[in-house]
C-alpha cells in the first residue's frame, strides 16, 4: 500500500483520464466504486488492478478483505486524499474506494444462449444510465446476457457502471454491429422479439420462444424498419396516454419480465 | 415578437437562472425545451407564458401555430442566439424552441382515485430522470396520477421534464408528505401495493384491487419499512441474479404494467 498526495500526481491524473472514453480504450481499462459494487466484483472473480481509497476513513472489514485479495494478486493499492478522489471520480461526495479493471472482452463468444430463455438487445443506446439499467434488469431477470448493437454508450463508461450496481460484472455483455449480430443469430436457435407498432402482437399473449432475444431501439428513433422486418415477433404493449413509447430501459424491463413469466419455468 | 442580444440580458440570466430550484421556486415558474414537448403541452392546454427561440433557424409550421397561440394569450415571444439558448439550457445543441411556463398546483386534490384503475406512488425519489421516467410510465399504463411522497428530486426540474417526454404536461402530479398522504389514501378507496421482500405475494398473481396505488421506494434505501407495513399488499418480482432490487423507475414500470393487465378492463 502507498500513499499518494498531491492533485498533480501522474497517477491521479491518469486515473482521472479513465473518465474520457478515448483514455479508456487506449488504456483497456475502466473505474468502478463503491464497496458494495466492489465486494460484488470480487465475489464473482474481478479483482482491480487497482485500489484507490481516502485516507484516513475508518476502515470497513469488507474493505480489509478487497485489500488482501488485491495484494495477493499482486496488484496496486493506494491511499490518496479525499480532494484526489473528488478529481478522480468527479463527484463531490466520492465513495471512500474505487477500482481500476481491464476492460473485457465482449465478443459475441461471450452469450451461451443455452443458458437462459432469455437474452436483453439494446440498439444504439445512448444513455449511459439507460444502459447500465438494462444490464441491472439482465442480472435481475437472470438474462443469458446484454447485446449492444451499433453504437451504443460505452458500457464502460462511469455512468453506466453506477447504473448497472455491479450488473457490468456479473451479466455476459457483448457488442456486435447489427450484421454481425444477426448472422451470429440465425446460426443457431433464437427468436429475435421487439416491440413494434406494425403487425404486432399483445406483449402479454404472444408466443414467445426460448432463447428469446429481447431488442429495445435508440431512445429518440426507436428501431430502424429493418431489424424490425427482421424480427420473429413483433409485441405491443398497452400505450394509454399521449406518447408513443416508452423509455428505452423501461421498455426492456417490462418485455423481459412478460418473457420471463412465459418461459421462466421451461427448459430451453 | 422581440429579439434579444447579448448573454448579459436580464432576461437571458433569469431564463438561466430557472436551471436552479431556489430560483425556479420563487418564480414559480419552470422550463420546458422542444417543439414537440411544447406541442404536446400546447395540444393539452397548457401555453408558455414565454417562448424563446433561436434566430435563424428554419421555422416549423407546428412552431408557427404555438407562437400565433402564445402571442394571442398575450405571451412573450423572444429570439435569442444559439449561444444564449446554449447558455439558458446548459445544452450544447440545444433545442430550437423552449417554453417558460407557470407551475401547476401539486395538492393531492389533483387526484381522482375514480378515473383510472391505478396510480403511481414514488417515495423519495431522488434522481430527476427516474422521475420523468415514472411520470412518462404514468401517462403510457393510464395512471390517474404520480404522487410524489417526501423528499423527491423537483419534478419542474430540466432535467425531470425532458424524461417526462411531455408527461409532466398530461398526468396529474401531486407533493405530499407521508402522513398527509396516508391521511388522504385511508379516506376513501384504495389498496397500497408495494414490492418488498417481507410475507409477499407473487407480483404475478397478487390480489390486486383498484383504485391501485403502486409505490416504489428511494433509489439507494428503498421503503421505510413503517411505510412497507402501511401496505395492503405486498410484492415480489423475481430476482434471479446477484442484486435484489431493480431500478426504481423501472421496478415501477413492471408493477404499473402487470396491475394493467390485471385491473385494465375491469371499471373501478
Amino acid at each position: 500500500m502507498r500513499l499518494i498526495t498531491g492533485l498533480s500526481n501522474p497517477t491521479i491524473k491518469a486515473l482521472r483520464a479513465l473518465r474520457d472514453k478515448k483514455h479508456r480504450k487506449r488504456e483497456g481499462r475502466f473505474m468502478a466504486e463503491g464497496l458494495r459494487l466492489l465486494t460484488d466484483a470480487r465475489e464473482t472473480g474481478h479483482l482491480p488492478e487497482m485500489l484507490v481509497m481516502a485516507e484516513g476513513r475508518e476502515r470497513h472489514p469488507l474493505l480489509d478483505l478487497l485489500i488482501a485479495d488485491v495484494e495477493a494478486a499482486r496488484g496496486d493499492v493506494i491511499e490518496v486524499s479525499e480532494a484526489a478522489l473528488t478529481k478522480i471520480t468527479g463527484k463531490d461526495n466520492p465513495q471512500a474506494v474505487c477500482g481500476v479493471f481491464a476492460e473485457f472482452d465482449t465478443g459475441l463468444s461471450r452469450i451461451d444462449r443455452a443458458r437462459a430463455p432469455l437474452v436483453l438487445v439494446a440498439q444504439a443506446m445512448r444513455d449511459p444510465g439507460n444502459l447500465g439499467t438494462m444490464l441491472r434488469t439482465a442480472d435481475a431477470v437472470g438474462a443469458g446476457g446484454l447485446i449492444l448493437i451499433d453504437d451504443c454508450a460505452d458500457p464502460f463508461s462511469v455512468e453506466a457502471v453506477r447504473a448497472s450496481m455491479g450488473a457490468v460484472f456479473t451479466v455476459p455483455l457483448a457488442q456486435a454491429r447489427w450484421d454481425e449480430f444477426r448472422e451470429w443469430l440465425r446460426s443457431g436457435d433464437g427468436q429475435l422479439v421487439a416491440a413494434s407498432l406494425r403487425e404486432s402482437h399483445d406483449y402479454r399473449s404472444a408466443p414467445y420462444a426460448a432463447p428469446c432475444f429481447v431488442m429495445v431501439g435508440n431512445e429518440s428513433r426507436g428501431l430502424p424498419e429493418e431489424y424490425e422486418r427482421e424480427c420473429d415477433l413483433r409485441v405491443h404493449m398497452p400505450m394509454l396516454g399521449r406518447a408513443d413509447s416508452l423509455n428505452a430501459a423501461v421498455a426492456g424491463a417490462v418485455l423481459g419480465y412478460e418473457v420471463l413469466a412465459k418461459l421462466g419455468g421451461q427448459p430451453n
